[in-house]
Order: C-alpha cells, then sequence, then structure tokens
C-alpha cells in the first residue's frame, strides 16, 4: 500500500466474510483506523482481532457520544461535527503514508465513515463495500428477504411509532435497523400495521451468541447488533 | 467439502469481493451448478472463471423463459416451476457428495436460487452471504446511500408508474432494480415524483465496463447488470 485512505467494508461479524480484497489490503495496512465507544473494543477492531499485521499503529477514533444525546439534540451534533473534523484531518495528515479504516457492515449504508468521507478530497479515498450486517441477519433467518417484485423498506427505528407503522403496512419486506431502546415501539408500531406475527428479531447475525427468535416472543434489552425484518412473499414459480 | 448443498453469494461482479468464505468453498468444489440463460456464460460462472477447481464437473441450470413471457402470463409460472422443481430434485440427489450452486450478489435478495432453497429440506442447504449488486453500485456513485435516520426504498422497475413514482416520492433514498426495458417508465416515475435529476444510472458496478451517469442524461439500451439510486441526505453532524 503506497499511500491515501483506503476504507474497508468488514461485512457483518464473522471475519470469514470479509471480501477477498479487504483481507488482502488489511495485511498490507501499516496504519488502522477505526470506531469506537470509549472503553470498549468496537465491532470494526473485534472483527480483524489476529488478522492485523504485527507492529501495525493503531488510531482508535472514539465517539464523544453515542446514546447519551437525543440526535434530535443540537448538542449531538455539536459534539459530533469537531469529532470528525478532528479525525478528517488526521487522516488527511496520514493519507501520504496510507491509512486504512475499518468498518463494520458496508461502509456506505449508514455508517460513521461517511461524515469523514464527506470531509476528505474526493480522489484521496477508496471505499471496499462489505456485506451489509442486514444480509448477515437475513441469510441467519433461514428465509430470503425478497423474491420477485417484492419492495424492500429499510429504515431506523428511531422514528416516531405512527411512521413506522405507517410505512410497515406499505411494503412487501421490511428490514429495521438501530433497535436499542425502540423495541417496545417498534413492537406497537408493527402490530399496528398487522406485521408483528411475520416479524423476526435477528441478534449478533453470523457472529458468536446469534440468535434468531420471533418478535412477539422477545422481551428485555436487546444488543446493539440487532435487526428485526419481515420476509417478502413474492411471485413463487 | 463432505456434502450438503452450499449456495455461495459472489457479489457484485468483482471477484475479488467474494468472501474469504466463498472463494475457500469454491475451492473445495467438486460439482459446482449455477443459473443461466441459454447461449449465455451466466454472471455467476462469468465471476468464478479461473477459480474453480480443475476437474470440477459443471452444471449449467438454464432457464426455460427469461423476459420473453410476461411475469404476470400464466405461462411464466408454468415453464418455471417444472424447472425449479427438476433442479432441486437434481441438487437433492446431489447432496450426497456434495454440489456448490453459485450465485451472483447475495442469494435471499431477489436470487433465483430462493426458488430451489424453498424446494428443499431445511437442514440440507447452507447459505453463504454475498455483497449484494446494490451496494457495488453505490459504492461506485461515490457517494453514501443513507445517513442518519434515512428510510431506503428498495424497488423493482417492473411496478406501474404510478406506484414508482408513489414510492419515489415517499422515501429519503431509493434503489431501483430490473430496469431494462422500464428505463423510460422509471425515468417518467422520477420526474413526477421530482426525484429525476437526484436520480444516477449505475451500469456493470465493480465490474469491466462500470459506467456511472446521470439518469436524465442517460439513453439507449442499458445492460442487465444496471441500477438506479437516488442517494438519501439524512443527519450529517
Amino acid at each position: 500500500m503506497s499511500g491515501g485512505i483506503i476504507c474497508l467494508g468488514l461485512g457483518p461479524g464473522d471475519p470469514d466474510l470479509m471480501s477477498v480484497k479487504a483481507r488482502r489490503l488489511l495485511s498490507a495496512a501499516r496504519v488502522i483506523a477505526y470506531f469506537r465507544k470509549p472503553g470498549r473494543p468496537g465491532q470494526a477492531r473485534r472483527i480483524v482481532e489476529g488478522l492485523i499485521p504485527e507492529g501495525v499503529e493503531e488510531w482508535a477514533m472514539e465517539y464523544p457520544v453515542t446514546t447519551e444525546i437525543a440526535v434530535e439534540d443540537p448538542a449531538y451534533n455539536a459534539a459530533l461535527a469537531p469529532f470528525y473534523d478532528h479525525w478528517a484531518a488526521r487522516l488527511r495528515e496520514g493519507a501520504a503514508q496510507g491509512v486504512t479504516v475499518l468498518c463494520e457492515g458496508d461502509p456506505f449504508l449508514y455508517g460513521s465513515f461517511m461524515h469523514l468521507h464527506a470531509r476528505l478530497p474526493r480522489g484521496m479515498v477508496e471505499v471496499v463495500p462489505g456485506i451489509p450486517g442486514m444480509a448477515g441477519c437475513w441469510t441467519a433467518s433461514g428465509q430470503p428477504i425478497t423474491w420477485g417484485d417484492d419492495v424492500l423498506t429499510v429504515l431506523p427505528a428511531t422514528l416516531p411509532e405512527a411512521e413506522l407503522a405507517r410505512r410497515a403496512a406499505d411494503t412487501d419486506a421490511l428490514v429495521v435497523m438501530k433497535i436499542g431502546r425502540n423495541l417496545d415501539k417498534l413492537r406497537a408500531a408493527l402490530a399496528a400495521a398487522g406485521r408483528l406475527d411475520a416479524a423476526w428479531l435477528v441478534e449478533r447475525g453470523t457472529m458468536a451468541g446469534e440468535r434468531v427468535q420471533r418478535l412477539a416472543e422477545a422481551s428485555g434489552p436487546v444488543p446493539y447488533f440487532s435487526i428485526v425484518l419481515v420476509h417478502g412473499s413474492g411471485r413463487r414459480p
């Protein structure tokens, strides 16, 4: 690797689901950077455990805030903007030697890296796609997510309950991200839409501790890497 | 490999974007099966060119019909159902020795393999997810597809124009599959929804001949592996 900034999509969690390209670029990295919550290892870093070259320099990009401030609160952006500014500048300096940024899933689908990407010059960054977490989850569920001419809606559980219900009623297949503390609201929205009985909760798809259960039967707190699915049921010759 | 049926998602087209797991299982295959249109090499087979073991047995599963019959015509299902029945039975016989089915993209997202999967006993089949074609395309576009709390809608261009327009107007980010002969209808629908100027056509994402252009400026026939994107524009600290 001879410089520039490369962002590697690492896939849904199982290190074997990383692409051949990502694995090769990872093994040539001299500096790796990854997001994490302070005090946590970070999902991207966890995926590459045992796969990074000896002596690699590590930049842990620690979020100043995650769920302590509501995203609608102006304080949220006020805390994150300088954080992204800082790390975009660090990456830009590091680009002369080469920096490899690690991201779980696919970097361009609800990823944090895009906030650095938007602050960097075009042409300085290469993005390597990865298997999205949702694809790992629907594979874990053992059923196809879309058939024939099904419409698929992907939405965050952070939306208002009425909006979740409206959209759940108006799609064939559904993927809901960012479950966390929105589980009860989501369950009520799916019930209102008549989709609760068809909904599945997938926790830690493709990872140790993977669990697939009916959402109606799920209780208690769910891990951050949880997704709710309603499978489509379109044309089946 | 000691038996069973494994379906490998091969990713969007670039062989380097296959997962490490898919590559390893492919190199251990003794029988490979893949869909294709008669007289064509087939996209899945093309991706693995040069990567399959010497002496591997190849089963080309040739569609009896693709676009010659409209999918709404009962003759469509009447032609395809016995075809899937036949190959499901062949795979089941082959499972004693082991059969590896190759699929472009992700097998459970609008894939043909699901029609075989639905005909086979649970527990006989392992599915390995792949990077969906749409992820290869939005990476090729150089812009994130979803930000913050964006809603993403994935739909086939085969839907009626009014329905395409309605859904395009009611989502943040949009991915449209199955463009083909629906290009003019889709363009009209996006114009009606006020989204045409933000729409991009990505042809052959991650493959030789990759091309990204504004949909409003695109003309003429598009290749089968084409996707239209409208990027989301959600929360950006």
